[in-house]
């Protein structure tokens, strides 16, 4: 076991060389590989000043060093008319990734994105749950703009009259060659306020530069262990009683089930919200959160942040709120610390000290309607702009806070976040209901250190009932949200069965991703990520000539294809969710031997192969060498240690370190959590053979025993 | 005759009332029932500031007075963080119209918007082609925001705590009365500016606030007579003899055909521009401009704003454009008057000089990638965000001044414009091409100081095709944009002759809509109006019920039901399209009695009635007593002077105010114009009589001859 220290080391100065004017950018050492890029006058509360949270400088050190591709001379950075513009060189191969939880693109470069938070309206267009402004370049470097404002970016598309490396001016009909979108060298940005600050990542891989981003904004978050089993959010007019017999019946029907999610009706009112049980439906809150202790089920509550009149919070947040309402509740000022503490007494109160296990925090994104205007004000004075964009962020720190003070895990869901909340148990979802989509929302989640999960509420057919099923089971949080259709997992009965099986599939994988999320929160490796950030992945943006139509074309603009519904998912795994009406897909494999997770055999090696696994299996390969701890099908988190089965697959050797703890508690950040190697090794002729100490999994809090299966 | 005098009067200032801080609003008379009112540092360069434009004063003088509906103590602005914020009170039943070309909602009431200059997204979310930050409110004024900046306007959604009005918070479960949309008692409004103008306009009816805003931005635009024909822009490749043969097939069909417009390709290169002739599709554009003339055609040429280095221009105006290009031509800064002369010189000697009638002003609205990004910088220090929302303004300006100094009327269309260009002949087109929102924008332009045209471009049917071409004859520019797809008015052989006949009905109509447009000059009446602007019309939104739905309907919002296809052109005439798959619609008539315009029949009065007039009449409408005057259907625009129809339909006594100039100069400016009194009166048993004075129709540009039809 290894002592992870966290502290926050002071930090270097690396003093700035040029000062020609009071604009001068200011460059300053925060980390190994780490920059922070100040200019002007940058805002007092930004992105991360709010949050709270440690940069864990020890697990950056780790990292091996690399410099920055460029130059800080090709930095530019200025102030003008109380606007900050940064330009960023782009060379002619380099691809941008992040800036967001896009929806429909993976890679961003030929794109312009006015970053806000918002719910997402189908276009990828900057307004999202997590317009994180932080990119990640295929040269092997990253950068957040720190700063809560609306940021304006320019991914290769705007063409200067100085640069180096011009595109040539062709005439549209007579040439051949003509493009809509000359090439263009620079990434430029702008943040409308008279200073910023930016902050520089380095590499050499983009997953070294991902790593270095979450782990500066304090690592990612570990989940409770019953974060990772099956979650259940039942409608919003259920009673006590109503969901009492929600979970039998999960029970009875063999399906797993770890978390009862509560919709906004467990309240005396929503929309504004009292934050206080309904004494119709929930006569006895202690009581009801007993009885689901008891059947080893947390319950989830939904909230959104307006205050209503009706409940006791009202007047003594009064004075820390905003001047405008929502539904006619009151905002609160949470960069306020009187309007976080009277939060958290309130939901110790009724929520906490009962033993409820966290929340779901909607409404903090907006759409414009259901939030504050721009022009509201609050009374620490922080603008509007500047709160909506960190709101959905402080919602996430002081109830993570609040349980982390009990030394009690929480795993939740929120509508928005942004940058600084990788280490914030956390979860976005959203009211977009596209299957495509929200894959693609999942793989762009690993760029920005967030969380996304691609929850199932209804389908329209079975098929894509089980689609949907099979990709929420490899997502950070698998749920199915009943609120408002009132679907169970055994809604369509003739593919019942199958969705029973990826649960329990999910059920088996536990020890897999918890390790998976162990790397997340100590090396800042997202456990559900992006092909684009696995070494050996090859896939290039095809451009697709489509005909000129005047309407719905007029500029003849090529169409993009890229590969982006396709993930990885730990180490190992690589998954490849088929959709509604699809017999067969292609699956790109990165170089390497890949093997199929259900048979073990070989399916090819840095090729592109069509999956055709039918109706009841979600694609899932294997690369070679994996070794894959597993529980068994019907394991329960309820504390029972199970016996570990250890699949290794293809023809490498191979290791892994299997990570554990209490599952609960915050114990692991003092050094109360095992890493037990896992080994198998492939001699000459073939043979394998496992290792593992069997003391360590005695000593172990989750397992009973061990065997070892060879694909 | 009248002549109006044209001077700037001497602003006289009402002194301020309140000074509690250095950011109180300043007051001060700008002409009768106009004050501007100004507050902090507002930008040099506004909506007005750079276009040169004269209020008409004199004008405005004539509209009866009108005392603001509030004390202006109850309009908020203060400037806080270099934001202008501004705040106007609303009540419960009041209607706020305006804010931009918008596509799909004439009310805006409960809407949140950017006023931002782009091409139509297809959202009514302030990104338009004229995002005109002017509101009309139906208590009887209208406010003009002053700022060529991104201007966030919440119209009636921000509730604030301090409300007088404030709306009751209800649980959204158990009340019935709870709603998604809480009543909110204020128009808010935010400038991303350290200061701001803003213009405000009495009524006291909301024509009356149309009218005075378009008289202090210097009137109306009187569009040369010829500009009212139909026009006809051919495909892109076309050269000088396969214009010349289209032109020919045109006056085989007997289709009447003013202008022909030329598409990129006249030029030696576009996507950047040259602005010079191609000398293999036209190798003597002179004698080319002369055969057009001959056959009294006008032609017209697409250009766009950039400026390609294989032309004459770009050397000479480079040091006056931006850091960036745009299809790497360069982008010049018309806000600079060096850059301004450079265009009108390059202009004059290619088009200009041997006849050219004038413009179509293509890409100067942006879509974000054909355009400069907002971190671009301009020689004149303007920032480019305020470039970009007065560049279409910009490009008006100068090529109308141009043609103004050769005293002769321009008419052209634009892809941009904003507050201020009513004066300027142009017209707002764009790329998207549904048929109903057309009319909407066509319905929405009447109130920010616009034209747009529901150009023609192609069909899926012929009945599409036809319900069209109806539709683009009654607005103010007839056109066919045949440029990508090579249709021609004949395209659909089984609609040829309904085609024809109403292109006809549009040559008929002439000395009517030309009044119309003359009217728009001289008293700032849009000649195509919304029906909101006509008294003794009443059509309130209706709000459809629709189920709540988890994906598409969250929040269980009820759908805003409003009139938006029906609209006034000139004094007397009330149109209402109908659109493809319909056999019958829906027409509400204001109070009155109305007249089937092709029959005479009485139809209704102050009652919705049900259209079904065939596929081959557009439903047109005619007010009681009301007297239209008519060319004959064959008429040519060559000067010749024609017998006059004079129509009187209904009982009661009519008059009308009948406009002639010379129909090609600015002379009518000099009083060189006659206004023909036309007058039908009716005795106590309904014999009708016309009167006209036979020395005034003598003395006329336009009429040989009258006579009275009465209907």
């Amino acid at each position: 076991m290894k002592y992870i220290f966290y502290t926050y080391l002071a930090l270097v100065l690396v003093s700035c060389s040029n000062n020609k004017n009071s604009s001068s950018p200011r460059w300053e050492q925060a980390a190994r590989g780490v920059w922070k890029v100040s200019v002007g006058d940058p805002d007092k509360v930004n992105l991360l000043s709010e949050l709270n949270i440690v940069p864990n400088l020890d697990a950056i050190a780790e990292i091996r060093e690399s410099p920055l591709p460029f130059g800080r001379e090709e930095v530019e950075i200025e102030v003008v008319d109380n606007r900050t513009f940064l330009r960023f060189p782009l060379e002619e191969s380099e691809k941008i990734f992040g800036l967001g939880l896009n929806f429909k693109t993976v890679e961003q470069r030929d794109r312009i994105l006015r970053l806000h938070v918002d719910h997402y309206g189908g276009r990828d267009d900057g307004r999202t749950h997590a317009p994180v402004p932080f990119f990640v370049s295929s040269r092997g470097y990253g950068v957040l703009i720190n700063a809560a404002r609306y940021i304006d970016v320019w991914v290769g598309t705007g063409v200067r009259k100085d640069s180096e490396h011009p595109p040539v001016a062709r005439d549209r009909n007579s040439d051949l060659d003509w493009t809509a979108k000359p090439y263009s060298d620079n990434l430029e940005i702008l943040i409308p306020a008279g200073g910023a600050e930016v902050i520089v990542f380095s590499g050499p891989t983009m997953l070294d530069v991902v790593r270095r981003f979450n782990l500066y904004n304090g690592g990612g978050c570990l989940p409770p262990k019953w974060g990772l089993g099956f979650w259940h959010r039942v409608p919003t007019l259920y009673t006590d009683k109503e969901i009492e017999e929600e979970v039998k019946e999960f029970e009875e029907k063999g399906f797993p089930l770890s978390v009862i999610g509560l919709e906004p009706d467990w309240m005396t009112a929503a929309y504004p919200c009292t934050y206080e049980w309904d004494p119709g439906r929930f006569p006895e809150p202690a009581a009801f959160q007993q009885t689901m202790k008891e059947r080893n089920i947390r319950t989830n509550l939904w909230i959104n942040p307006y205050i209503s009149p009706q409940g006791e919070l009202y007047d003594k947040i009064e004075p820390y709120t905003s001047s405008h309402t929502v539904w006619c509740g009151l905002v609160p000022d949470y960069t306020m610390p009187q309007a976080q503490d009277l939060l958290k007494q309130h939901f110790r109160k009724h929520q906490l000290d009962i033993g409820v296990s966290g929340y779901k925090m909607d409404e903090n994104d907006g759409y414009d309607f259901w939030l504050w205007p721009d022009v509201a004000t609050f009374p620490s004075h922080t603008p509007a702009e500047q709160i909506r964009q960190i709101y959905g962020s402080l919602m996430q720190k002081i109830t993570t806070e609040m349980y982390e003070e009990e030394n009690i895990r929480t795993y939740g869901l929120v509508r928005a976040g942004n940058a600084g909340t990788s280490s914030f148990p956390f979860v976005l979802y959203n009211d977009y209901y596209n299957h495509r989509d929200f894959i693609t929302a999942l793989i762009n989640s690993s760029f920005i250190g967030v969380f996304w999960t691609p929850e199932v509420r209804a389908s329209h057919t079975s098929e894509e009932w089980l689609r949907r099923m099979q990709t929420v089971c490899f997502s950070p949080l698998a749920m199915l949200n009943a609120w408002a259709d009132g679907t169970k997992p055994w809604s369509f009965p003739d593919v019942a069965e199958q969705v029973n099986e990826v649960a329990r599939l999910r059920m088996s994988l536990i020890p897999y991703l918890y390790s998976s999320f162990a790397d997340y929160a100590f090396k800042g490796i997202p456990p559900v990520r992006a092909m684009n950030l696995e070494e050996g992945y090859r896939a290039d943006v095809v451009l697709k000539e489509v005909s000129f139509d005047a309407t719905a074309n007029p500029y003849a603009m090529a169409l993009k294809q890229e590969v982006k519904d396709q993930f990885m998912v730990g180490e190992y795994l690589l998954v490849a969710p088929l959709f509604e009406g699809e017999k067969e897909r292609q699956v790109i494999l990165p170089q390497g031997k890949w093997y199929d997770f259900y048979t073990g055999e070989c399916v090819g090696e840095g090729e592109v192969i069509t999956a055709s696994p039918g109706l009841s299996k979600i694609p899932v390969y294997v690369k070679d060498g994996a070794v894959i701890p597993l529980y068994p099908e019907t394991a329960k988190l309820d504390g029972t240690k199970y016996p570990l089965e250890i699949r290794h697959y293809g023809e490498k050797p191979g290791t892994y370190s299997l990570y554990d703890d209490d599952g609960e508690s915050y114990n692991y950040r003092k050094g109360e959590y095992m890493r037990i190697p896992l080994e198998v090794s492939v001699d000459a002729s073939g043979k394998k053979e496992g290792k593992v100490e069997t003391s360590d999994i005695e000593r172990s809090w989750s397992f009973s025993d061990y065997r070892f299966v060879f694909y």
